[in-house]
């Protein structure tokens, strides 16, 4: 039953994963990807979730300003999103749950697909698969650089099994398709909203981080980072740079003297940090001493102590930056993940469950990864609250690291990935 | 005569200014600003020379990139600028030179007005004179807080003048209406096709430096700096800046150094250094380690030989910075000014034409600036070749210093400038 | 008999250590503290060796001028240090090795402990212990701040109960006191001349890691750093800073931007690294440009790969930073160590030898620290010939850390540490 | 009567050179070098002031610490200078101030001759003069490497004429032998003891500014620019680099930072700036994170004003490294000197005097200089109280800049500078 399912729905599997592909929109502006998915679940049977009911509103962190998300929604809407849908999500409501009771007794399994893509020019290069076989992204300066388009991908095929095979399973299942998992900026306002509160199992998961090949999967992680994103703007005073250089309030410099001083903080003896100022934008004009810069900052940390610890260091260099260069500063937290100790329990139940696997060749207990998660919010709360919570892994060869340009995975993991969860959803018919 | 002509075309003055403030255009880019321009002098009866005829094109240095003239001439054909103008030019051929022969033996004189604007964002507060009485720029982040627009104003109360008074007159005239001063990028590709090489006398001046009030003028300026504007960029290679750090080449982080470093350059012993960035942009996401940067650049000094200590000491640490993160560096010359030495003979000769001023309130010999300036090019040829050639300053209060948002002069000052203008060409009625 | 020869010494192991804690010597310079101990081994009827018998020459890193090694040497000779003995050491051959034999067959045993002491002014104030009993350091801004007085009272103590019941004990001991163990420089000198050869098991140990208290013994260690200590110079040329500062070439300037950018190395996802500048002197004077400068860096690494990324990092933005201010750059490699991979069969033997212990409360598996040792030189070597290693520690309350003004240990981990090597020689009276 | 004098004590002058060039000697530690001079102008007749008579205690500034003065005290004793003297003198009150009157009515004239020696190293070679003739330095790290040995020369041959011809002289003299000149630390506390309150004309000056040669002498001097000297400390945590590096508070990070930053203060419109971190000592070792750095800086600037602007960047500058990296910081001001305004007068008398020179060849009337010189406070205070003041250049050829290692002016200037303060001096005997 399994396989035949997956044979018969491969071919679709490789059409939904290109379509997204060649679609990708970024965090909270994800207008036609929602569209696209929630037709289908609802073509499905499933009752499905939008806008508000999806997100707690002020715990979405870093929406983007109002003009780049109006852009987005004409975009959508010229694309052929039905206003119905659309005025749900203006705003940045984006992301879509849907929810499927068996009405029999048993567990409430919640699972998780992030949606988003990457503010990256995708290579057009025929060399790249995508490009060589025409579902490269079509939008300039964005692209699904992390595998989010194969995650929604097999989301929708575990939604097509359970709706299919509804009556022979128990329980209760919610599908999360989470917007703006990029920049740890989703999650949180799905926990907020209270969904994932009498959960029992939740399942979340990505693709393709090395040494796993094709048939391989990790029962669990561990090594996920808290982290933490910083927005920061310096203000400071413009002023002729030959004429009158000593009135200039220099943002530019200020930023230039952080930047080289938060990847100075010190290295932690409890373990791994990180820091990245991975964008800074600066000044007017050649000749005007700058008064306004920009920097888009993450630290990162073994653990949420140590994350604390990078960021109360950075949040000082900044701010003495500022004072060093008489200009003003401000820093705006925009995301933030937590680490992730995933249920030990899983790893048996999940080697137990697919023992007999057609396409899966191999479960590996723990995988260690450093990244960074807001999955790590729900994986929180449905622990809090006595559930257990996994976060797997799904092999595949790269050429290249995940946010890269040619980033691409093989699409034979596809079948792997959704017999996965389809063994771990099967399994419960037997549960107690 | 002269009070009443200026009497006379002094609400005229006011007018050309605003509109000219209301729509400014940046170097290379101005297409309305050229039409407006030459119209006037066709009207007036100038032979008008537009597009190739203006500037060398290989010697225009800075040019634009393509989509943002292609943007701008979509805005000055919706303006209603004529296709038979903008066909000469397209592709950042801006600027008019107006000329005009009395047929009667004497002096060749040539004056020099610049025409392009700054990319601020003009104060919108009703504090600001010009936002107070509507005239404001209409443009975001374009406004010209340098006055040139009162430069070109009185560029044309001087056209009018002459065209006015011809027959009275004695010589040739070259009225120079330049793009691109803004960066030192238009001045040269001007004299490499021609236009100065004949000229007996050439007149170029800016509107207000400190401490001269509306009255004042200065007849000859020292201190204008050699100068040499730098587009640079880096080259890395982006990583996940949480997985494999150490795989990236920061490009980021390698402009942040060089900014640091190219700030402290030594001061030099012979005179005036400026070294400034006054724009970075770095970096393509806050997780990924940034493969690129950009900055604008740009170093000064009293002489060419110390600007040139500064362009080398720049390089250097430019490739040094590049080399320490191990990216790769490029540097593109995108504008360069030398020093001026007016002709100090000039000085007497203005102080004799303005003797009697009704606006002119003070002659001033010589006053000091520390901007930089492409009409140095002009002034070097000119005087290369025989002739005098000045650059004065017109006086007026500012509240707000050159390039700043709120930058505006006095109105009053226009009468005052232009009165120089036509004294000057007034004494060639007597020149031998 | 082992409890009994421990509280019979435990006197003397405290005058021992607070003897040594008084007189403390930096490395390669150790000739007071060397002839107490081999006084003391001889006296115990053991065969000593001296001098280069000790130590290949060639293959010592990072010994101290000649000026520095004579002024010691002068104090050493004043202190009392036979000129027999001295003249053995002259030129930094500090150390002594300890040899006996039962004469029965058995295995070759060797202990390492370390000697030297480091730069750092003890704490005066008299809620320090060792200054409130009368035992801090003599010397001014010498102080054995990291317990390897402790660690030499040890090794004086295992050579007197080897020395005692020699009679009972199979198999040959050595017994290493080596010099310059701080910044790695004197182990691999002493691997090199085959101390380490033909030795069936090598224990060395340490006093004092968190959170490990008095009465537990960790069997093994993992953690320990492979790093790399170098020194580095910046020649330039000075100038008068007020009259021309741009002849000068700022040596100074160049070790201040190599700083910022040497702990600023990205981390690196294999694991820990470390970067540290410890000492920073440059130039002559304050109204000169600085001509010269020098710094003392380390590296580490998780491994000796990641150590060596850390290493070549290191060394591209040193020479890049004399690039970009145009001086010349000199680096130095003056010590290095390896990671320690301890032997883990060590682990169940010392937990069995210790199963029974007086002092020792509790036995550790394996503990985790972050320094650096150059005992992994004798590790490595005693491994690569087919014997087992390990490197053990000793607990202990610590009020602050190693290399504080006011390190301190508890004396009472002395019989600890004394009785855990007594027992692991015991144990080879079964061994086959 | 010139001439045969300045002929006469020529090879008397080399002498003296060459003796205060063997033995030079520190700020407020020129004892020897005072007992010369003094013995001297005691042997001429003069009335001599020494210690605190000198200078006003509390106006000392940068003095160097008590160990140091001990040291050179120490050696003046070994060396011979008297303990009749040296009583005067310990604790730093070097110096000594000359007196005689003529008995006649005249004008109070006052010279200044600083004494002191910079912390430079000689050079050896052969190749430089004073090697070659064996009175290069004879102490380690201190160097007559600007000139002031050919002052104090000057000073005692224009003593010896006064008090030669004291007969045919007017008015009162008193000469200055003024210590501690470099770093600015001197001369106010001359002032501030009330000796130049009745100067009528005060005269002071310089070997060797470029471009004037042998037998050229500047009247007077623009350009000296006003200073401030810091001293700058950081006070941070150590911690052990490899095994807790987040609990350091790097103080040497903190340096490296401010340094970066200190270079880059903007120029100012106003006119020159200068900065310079001449000295920077940090750290205990390689392995410790650095708790403690120090640094010697100076600012410059045109005016003391433009100074002002200087000192107020650096001091924030400084706090806010100190701030960003969590350290304390302590700036203490350790000399400064203000811009001299020679009084113009003196042009034309320093030329009428030396009209008829037969060593002086030219009298320039001014020369632009741009170092500090604490003479400042002396010519601010005589002009205050309507005196005149000048500071003179005498020129001479340099293969090497002041201080430099192989500084060396040509001795022929010594009777060039001789013969213009003689000619001074004689002017007076018609002055009414």
């Amino acid at each position: 039953m399994i396989a035949a399912f997956i044979d018969d729905i491969s071919p679709q599997l490789v059409k939904w994963r290109r379509s997204f592909h060649r679609e990708p929109e970024l965090g909270f502006m994800e207008y036609i990807t929602t569209y696209k998915i929630g037709k289908e679940l609802q073509r499905l049977g499933y009752t499905i979730y939008l806008g508000k009911d999806v997100m707690q509103d002020e715990s979405r962190l870093g929406v983007p300003e109002n003009k780049k998300l109006i852009e987005q929604e004409t975009i959508a809407q010229e694309w052929g999103v039905e206003e119905s849908w659309l005025h749900h999500m203006r705003g940045g409501f984006t992301g879509v749950i849907a929810t499927i009771d068996t009405g029999k007794t048993g567990n409430h399994l919640s699972f998780r697909f992030d949606i988003d893509a990457l503010p990256i020019d995708e290579c057009k290069e025929s060399s790249h698969f995508p490009s060589q076989h025409h579902f490269a992204s079509a939008f300039q300066n964005v692209m699904h650089a992390c595998g989010h388009d194969g995650h929604m991908t097999i989301g929708l095929g575990l939604a097509a099994f359970i709706a299919k095979y509804i009556n022979e399973l128990k329980g209760r299942y919610t599908l999360i398709f989470q917007p703006a998992e990029e920049g740890g900026r989703g999650a949180k306002a799905i926990v907020d909203k209270g969904w994932l509160d009498d959960v029992d199992y939740f399942y979340a998961g990505h693709i393709g981080i090395q040494p796993l090949a094709v048939g391989e999967v990790a029962a669990t992680t561990e090594g996920f980072l808290a982290s933490t994103k910083l927005n920061v703007t310096f203000q400071g005073e413009s002023s002729h740079a030959g004429m009158q250089p000593e009135l200039g309030k220099n943002a530019l410099l200020a930023a230039a003297t952080a930047v080289s001083n938060l990847y100075a903080i010190p290295r932690h003896s409890e373990g791994i940090t990180r820091i990245n100022v991975g964008k800074l934008m600066a000044g007017n004009g050649r000749n005007i001493i700058a008064d306004n810069s920009k920097m888009e900052v993450e630290t990162r940390g073994i653990t949420r102590k140590v994350n604390q610890y990078m960021f109360e260091e950075a949040k000082r260099i900044i701010e003495s930056a500022a004072s060093m260069h008489d200009v003003h500063s401000h820093i705006e937290e925009v995301g933030s993940t937590n680490e992730i100790v995933c249920s030990e329990e899983l790893i048996s139940h999940i080697s137990a469950c697919c023992a007999n696997g057609v396409y899966i060749k191999n479960i590996i207990p723990e995988i260690t990864v450093m990244g960074s998660e807001d999955a790590s919010y729900m994986v929180d709360q449905v622990q809090k609250n006595g559930g257990k919570a996994t976060y797997m892994l799904f092999g595949t060869h790269l050429h290249y690291p995940h946010h890269h340009p040619r980033f691409d995975f093989q699409e034979e993991l596809l079948p792997v990935a959704l017999e996965t969860f389809i063994r771990i959803v099967l399994a419960e018919r037997t549960s107690s």
